[in-house]
């Protein structure tokens, strides 16, 4: 039973919360049963794992919790990284919030086949809010670091103003999203080969969360997919 | 200039951040220029406004920020609430995440004509980070608190799994979100007309966020409201 704080496995989950620490070790931490249930059930082995009570005290392990108090396990995981993929990837541009990002991989990995790609100015999807954010997809959704070049094309951008309509979405392709507010930048536009816009209804809000944008189109590309299935 | 930490408009701030009190006083904060901006777009008159280092001390208004420091503008606004109605009702049962509620608010108010109606076990919609998720949204989208049987009828649960396949929503409707993890509950589904699952490929993640789930299902109805418009 760990009943320091110099422990070295608490020093290292202390650490990882820390993104340099996180990207020099390729490690990360999930916190909470149902995390540490989802790598099991993907198949993913932890380098580590503390349970409250078991192994270390509860005190103690609430003092290298990233995400409040209370937490009963943690887990250390190697991070996995891919390269983009077909069907379908899904090309992040510096969308900044690791909440979005847990979300976009979350919602990716239930509709679609295929890489998050995780481009300049992005969140780490190994953040504890991001691991969080994707109830267990983290251990099983394939993600990439890369430039939008290296994804495949035909590359399609979703512009919150400006695109055409958003019509039908049939892989293989990328959808190319970007931050919230700046909208996505001229050198990334560049590089896709068109734009579309989801429509709003007039006078309400003026654009989309980029995850319930994310949704709306991939949920559109995994209808496609399913209607080709049965034909 | 405020400089003491017992002013009184600072207290109120402080206060407010307690959903007790925001019940009792009827009021919220809203923190940012974002979203005093998005207020003052929307025609709705802040109760109070406190600039840092016009109105009070940079520090001081760091003090009573909700949602971390570097706080520039902070406004008090009196919650607005409807009753529900047509066309479209949002209606979220036991959504307790704020970053959900404000998502769900947002995005209705971008896709949908109607009201978001918050039942039983809902995250309180005046939170400070369900404010913040709805991007000013707040401030336009009518909302209410009421039970399921006051939203217009049909009902349409969406439901994780053993709903028959979304097809198309057609307004006048309620939508019915549960809770991630457990689901809608049995009283709730009574009350419901029929219960539809958004399809999700094999071998991915079990269910969707509650948020993307509203996107998909909200956009799909948006896309019937314009098809109609265009016959």
């Amino acid at each position: 039973m760990i009943t320091s704080p110099d422990n070295e496995k608490l020093k290292l989950i202390r650490k990882l919360r820390d993104r340099r620490h996180r990207d020099r070790e390729g490690l990360f931490v999930a916190e909470g049963e149902d995390l540490v249930e989802a790598a099991a059930a993907a198949g993913v082995e932890p380098e580590l794992v503390l349970v409250a009570g078991e192994d270390v005290e509860p005190s103690l392990l609430d003092t290298v919790s990233a995400l409040g108090s209370g937490t009963r396990i943690v887990g250390v995981y190697r991070q996995r990284w891919s390269d983009p993929a077909r069907p379908v990837c899904v090309y992040l541009d510096a969308v900044g919030d690791p909440g979005n990002v847990g979300a976009v991989i979350r919602t990716a990995h239930a509709l679609v086949e295929g890489t998050v790609v995780l481009g300049s100015g992005c969140a780490d999807p190994y953040s504890p809010k991001a691991v969080r954010a994707t109830m267990g997809s983290i251990f099983a959704q394939p993600l990439a670091r890369a430039p939008i070049q290296s994804t495949p094309a035909p590359r399609v951008a979703l512009s919150a103003h400006g695109g055409r309509p958003q019509t039908r979405l049939e892989p293989p392709l990328t959808v190319v999203l970007g931050a919230e507010r700046e909208g996505l930048p001229a050198e990334v536009l560049e590089q896709c080969d068109e734009e579309i816009t989801i429509p709003l209804r007039s006078g309400g809000a003026e654009s989309l969360n980029v995850a319930a944008a994310a949704a709306i189109a991939l949920h559109d590309i995994n209808r496609q997919v399913r209607e080709r299935t049965w034909r």
